[in-house]
């Protein structure tokens, strides 16, 4: 038996999300049938770090998972690519403790939403298309807004008792003359919360809000108010944070 | 009566190139379509400053073509893209004076070769996947081989007779742990030129040629030491330069 945690990258458009769904093209799905096949039939059950949406990109996302037979990282690595298709492909394999969980021992993620402000046939796979001009210096000073510990209710649709803190340590808007990007890294995300951020982010690039609405939108909890979920072909999963295992593993001083 | 220039991207992957080809997709065709549609139904004949080819993408490929009926930049570029398909976009379309040609007029075309360094789900679509290490920094020595006037026939299957001297007024390559881009602007290019001087570049990368090597592959214009011809994927059109009109409208001093 032996534990292993593996980094992927994947093109979204053609997948229905992370998660294992009877009957739809999953990430989770396609990389379950590959280790089930490679670890003699047996079903393997994966952990991953981030679950992504329908559509949802990922340059790093991570996961977990157990086989019966011990392989050398680099033969699995190549054993898994050669049987996963075009838009999914492993960077790397590296064995871990048994206990270790891609999602429990996640520390933070951080996404990335990308927009065009022209069209543009090349970029149109991974960005969305803003249809108006906005300000992307009012989109910038919104961002600031939802730095720290915030409930983040009305970003998502929740059942009620459900927690919905969570912890902003980046949050920043880029741009040129072609593209605006908003990235975000938080000790966890709540359901479309990415995408509905961005939605109100354009609202304010639009001036239909004020940069300063964003934190008066946090307070008053109202879904109603979140803002639009923009659709999934800009959100892409870009890396996720775990403790430094040799930070971790320094003995402390006696 | 009005001639127009028009500015163009286009993701190449699904056209078979820019030259209008009875039975296939092509930009030009797909282009001449609309525009005929727009202009009472006669065919209107459009000028390319750069015929790439099949699966070969554009950031800015330059046309000129005269329609019979006048109209508003702003107009015609709008009825332009509500024509044309996602993967082809006017970005801005200028009138100008009739003699104006985008193939005659240019000065020079900008050309970029984008290479994957590591299998990657988000960039197949616009990168070549080298799939041995190369040395990067060799590839860069290599490169300012190439800039001055030079007789290229190592790099095109050109008929008999056909000119082959170009000049290279810059050639560099760049890159980062994920990816490597080669660009080479000139004044004209030979079929084929870009994609059989980045598979020279690649071979030096890859320690089969010296740096040096691409000189004496130019002196000795042997197509068979020419390098391979790279998959059109990994080439797109990037600029074409015109003389400022600014500069040439400026009357000279009496």
């Amino acid at each position: 038996m032996q534990h292993y945690r593996i980094h992927m990258e994947y093109d979204g458009t053609d997948f229905h999300g992370w998660q294992i769904q009877p009957g739809c093209r999953t990430v989770q799905g396609t990389l379950a049938t590959v280790l089930a096949r490679l670890d003699g039939g047996e079903p393997v059950r994966i952990v991953g770090a981030g679950r992504t949406d329908a559509g949802v990109h990922a340059l790093d996302q991570v996961a977990s998972f157990t086989l019966r037979r011990e392989r050398p990282e680099e033969h699995l690595r190549a054993a898994l690519n050669s049987g996963l298709p075009d838009d999914v492909h492993v960077h790397a394999v590296v064995p871990v403790p048994p206990a270790w969980s891609a999602r429990a021992n996640a520390l933070w993620r951080r996404y990335r939403y990308r927009m065009l402000r022209r069209p543009s046939p090349i970029g149109r796979r991974f960005h969305h298309l803003l249809v108006r001009p906005v300000d992307p210096f009012a989109m910038q000073r919104a961002a600031v807004g939802l730095l720290g510990r915030h409930d983040f209710r009305a970003f998502a649709r929740l059942p009620p008792g459900a927690s919905s803190t969570c912890e902003v340590l980046e949050a920043r808007v880029e741009f040129d003359a072609r593209c605006i990007a908003f990235e975000i890294r938080a000790n966890r995300f709540l359901h479309n919360m990415v995408r509905r951020l961005t939605g109100v982010l354009v609202e304010v690039g639009r001036g239909r809000l004020q940069p300063e609405d964003v934190a008066t939108i946090l307070t008053q909890r109202d879904v109603q108010r979140g803002g639009p979920c923009l659709p999934p072909r800009g959100l892409c999963l870009v890396e996720v944070g775990y403790p430094d295992p040799v930070v971790d593993e320094t003995p402390t001083a006696p």
